[in-house]
């Protein structure tokens, strides 16, 4: 991604007004956490009739085990995208209302997530659900990927130092993300179990990643490392 | 609004027993993040009898569709006000216990959200929803003009160097928001669907705001930007 | 309070397996924030049979009043609990396992707080929901007393040059709180009414306290004030 | 704990696209906070049939003992494991991918503690629900101990000021609270009285580290504790 002439954002004189990164990571991270933490209220407390006995309860987890397996993926799809909320704002260092209300959008979506893993718990054969839980998160991966092109555009809320070669890698990472729930969404129409395997996919591509940045890393010469410090 | 001869909040020895912005910063955000987030419980799961399929589930979908309009709307109106709040509060360098009870009732407000939210979502069609809901958001926009007010009257609260012409902008954008809900109160007794549309005035002013924000800023000359780095 | 000698608790090599003030008052933002936007939960929502109509709402909307007043009071009482502790954190330069655990039993009463408050709200008229409400307010204030002798005895948790005077102010205000609620669970056994009016002497208190700590400021030296910069 | 030759995590330049210590806690923190307050949520409100009394509430609360039993234990463990985060996170330094993922997959099981909290509510006197109960807490032990080993093993995210000795004490509490857990399930076979009797031991370990601890840091020589101001 090449350097062009995009006018940066400029700042009122600071602390006048202005806005900060701190406070937009800390209301993102907030959003994060309850968004993270609320899944769990999706989860169905099993109804038992009569006496309560083991094997009546262990039979009645058994019966809701959908809904596990929705709260520890959407607790995994939700961290991904922290952790990549997060290796974004690390890098930015001025907000402006555009990144703002891009982030919003951003967290309305991750806000929203609780209630499409409710639908997959409890409808999770079919379609619609599928669809309508891939669509949320394709969505949220175009977002963030648009934060990190209208953020480093022309170096706009970055330090003038920032590499954009690590730009355009954290871009086809977000649409990476997007791209395998927007394919999911195709293979639905033909099998919806077939959907929800292919979101998998994702942690291949998660393990593949460690492993590349792993060699890219020690690759590096030392004397940029040690300057890191 | 000319700079009058207001007693400043003097402040005892730093450390001791006093106040801090960044903790007023932390709990708003806080409260912001989870009133953003129990949004989404307000929305109901559609009730399917007999066996699930395709079609019964996006019929359920449809049917709620107030729900994620409501959803939708708070969500936005909830960002619109944490940006006022975060903007003012960059501005902000201490805190008094007035200030810090304007804020609580303001935040209480704010967490009040979720109620009228769900009234609107499952009564959206009658007057009284309409009316509290646009109630609690026209007095919310109060109080943040008041916090506005009470910190900048004679840099009681703010920078010696703040500008007290930012100041008369915000106010008036903070009334402008009540008075959209105020004058929507007035419609919903002839029409509740009027009143509802004249909501979206409030992000064509956001728009409008936009474009003539970026056009001062523009022309803002260069010296003051570069001292502002 | 006069200075005695109580061993200052002296910590590890900075940064190795300490505890921060920062972190502990992070939690405690976090932990306030989410208490006091889940009393919104506890608001019922008014069952209406047949067509929803404007009056119908407005009589359901009347009928759960004792709902609202609970969250107002609630709300109120938790931001007086919270103010306080950050006055408290304010001033505290270090933190101890001890102190750590008062401070979690502390939070721990306040996290309860939407459990009594829906009890309040549900079955305001018995003297049970009302010494309940009570007695969980009278120990939380009590620990913040626990708390803050803990802290300023000896100068142990806070700075050297901190007047202990206000310690002694503190918790005066803190066991005052206390005593409020002690004196209303009396009330109760004769009149739950009453008991619960007895509840808005805290805000006469909190009135009267910033009179008089209005007054207190005001007559302070200048220097000293300048020097507080 | 001996210090072997292990490959240090490198840092590209600081600020691109690189993991901050502050917002992994601040996640962190924001997730215990919301985590140990949903917990309320899962204590029931005793259903009162007829005109409500003081005798009727007051034994409908004692019939929902074990709610608040379940309650109070829940946060008490939770409360030992933040304290055991945060002391863990106050000597990291740097964070990396792998760090983040083990202590997000310890956060999942923190933020699942108010399911197995309801279960044990509503069927505590079942094998199941103690077994699934202590297992969760076992495994987030484990993990907590993994990251420990992960962050201080050679040195590899904390100072190398940092004494290898915490790390080892670090390793044995959080295994031996992973430990007290494994037993208990064993012992559940038997009993479940027993086992659930056997997790107060956290307890009696918690208070025996204090006294232990306690003993330990007055015998420091004064000079370090000088140097550590």
């Amino acid at each position: 991604m090449e350097d062009l002439t995009v006018e940066k954002t400029e700042w009122p004189k600071p602390g006048l007004m202005g806005f900060t990164v701190e406070r937009v990571s800390a209301l993102s991270d907030g959003v994060f956490a309850v968004a993270i933490t609320l899944l769990v209220v999706s989860i169905a407390v099993p109804t038992i009739h009569g006496t309560v006995t083991n094997s009546k309860l262990a039979h009645g987890l058994a019966e809701i085990w959908p809904h596990f397996f929705s709260y520890f993926l959407s607790f995994i799809i939700i961290a991904m995208f922290w952790i990549s909320h997060h290796a974004l704002f690390s890098a930015i260092r001025r907000v402006d209302r555009t990144l703002i209300w891009i982030n919003m959008l951003y967290l309305l979506l991750i806000v929203f997530m609780p209630y499409p893993t409710e639908l997959l718990s409890l409808f999770g054969k079919t379609m619609v659900a599928t669809v309508l839980y891939a669509s949320v998160l394709a969505v949220a991966g175009i977002l963030q990927a648009a934060m990190a092109f209208y953020a480093t555009r022309g170096h706009r809320l970055v330090d003038d130092e920032f590499e954009m070669s690590q730009a355009g890698e954290y871009l086809r990472n977000s649409l990476l993300m997007s791209a395998v729930f927007i394919i999911s969404i195709g293979i639905a129409f033909v099998s919806v179990t077939a959907a929800q395997f292919f979101w998998l996919t994702l942690f291949v591509i998660q393990l593949l990643e460690r492993f590349v940045f792993g060699k890219k890393q020690r690759s590096k010469p030392a004397a940029e490392i040690q300057e890191a410090g």
